[in-house]
């Protein structure tokens, strides 16, 4: 059974303070010390819940700095600790390492969980803009997936920057956010996790099946342009419908 | 030497209005006569701009039926007569028929002018949802340029549905529309024709060089699922943008 967010509690909690209801905070293993892996850490620890940090070795440089400064809900080991560690496990690792970063995590640590893959597959080494690894047919969300059978996969948070993703009042209005997967009962808690970060419900979009992470992460290169034409990262797109 | 519009002109000529100042009308062929095609060329001619319709062959039942309904500044004919008598050229054509059918419409009769792309490279082959022909290091935009290297093509409007294309006041509130292409002119000249169609300026983002083809055309996935989670056609994106 996934873990449930408490949405009204977890507003009341400021990064310092202590979880009241520690029953409800979940533990969380977070794959990646990126900007991207360690705001969405420090998010999560700042909410009451515990999380280890996995990276391809323990005593990874930024993993140890980032534990000692989030606090005592903070720890970090492997990838294979933080996905044992996690009742829900969130793959932030660069998307093109992202296969081989959860092969290390192991089968055996993320079956029966929830895990919300934010990856997007970019790849650098044909020049600027990137390209994607795979896209069209196919998705690395559905490759994750394929590779993990006994896991759940969620498709989540990709299409913003990080600091936007734990945080989304920073850009101005109402804007979407989206999300996918196989498993109605693994999306209704990352859809409940959004919430806890301050996404309102009505801008949390659930675009169904995980084969819409192709359209999730083909979005990329178009937020690529965007970003160059607008000269910020904090940007999103808002979903409007006619009558 | 691309023709201007008339931004407050348009505004003013309703579908069966008389233009008034000639001079400033331009001629446009559309290819393609599908329900896109017809929707931009009933459009121009609307606002006293004189449109040729092409497909395959003159005499195409859905060109002649067009041409009836939109009066006396509509005609039909080939591919290559649309392309001889527009001084700017609509591509309207299914995307996976759009390099068959300019090259139809005849590198000469396409040379020295504009030729906006409004096509999806769209592959219904595999089943749905449709994957894209080209995407990733290419697009169909990129592809026709390089096909045409005399011509000017411009990228715009695929983002959207067709009536939204020409009335964008059916999504309420402002949202984003897209261009892209090599030539500051050619985007100059669109971005006016955009603006006539109801577009408001602040709404038009420019996305830099053609290559942002391959942005605005993988976009299209996540715009199907987009439409599967909204139920209506009816939608299109707003870019905002934090502090």
């Amino acid at each position: 059974m996934p873990p449930s967010f408490v949405r009204g509690d977890s507003a009341m909690l400021g990064f310092h303070a202590t979880p009241r209801e520690r029953s409800e905070m979940a533990r969380f293993g977070v794959l990646g010390t990126g900007s991207v892996g360690r705001t969405l850490a420090s998010k999560l620890v700042s909410l009451g819940h515990d999380v280890m940090m996995g990276s391809r070795q323990a005593g990874n440089e930024q993993a140890v700095e980032w534990a000692k400064a989030a606090g005592q809900l903070a720890s970090e080991g492997t990838f294979a600790d933080a996905a044992a560690f996690g009742e829900t496990v969130v793959n932030a690792t660069a998307g093109g390492a992202s296969l081989d970063a959860l092969a290390a995590a192991g089968v055996e640590n993320l079956a029966g969980k929830v895990l919300i893959d934010i990856s997007n597959p970019l790849d650098f080494s044909r020049g600027m803009p990137p390209s994607l690894v795979v896209c069209n047919t196919d998705s690395l969300g559905e490759q994750i997936q394929r590779a993990f059978p006994e896991t759940s996969v969620v498709k989540a948070l990709n299409t913003v920057n990080a600091d936007i993703m734990v945080d989304p009042s920073i850009v101005p209005g109402s804007h979407t956010i989206f999300l996918c997967g196989d498993d109605a009962g693994a999306k209704a808690m990352v859809a409940d996790l959004l919430q806890s970060f301050g996404w309102p419900a009505d801008d949390v979009m659930d675009l169904g099946e995980l084969a819409a992470a192709r359209g999730m992460e083909m979005y990329l290169p178009l937020w690529l342009r965007l970003y160059g034409a607008v000269g910020t990262a904090r940007l999103n797109v808002k979903v409007v419908v006619g009558g």
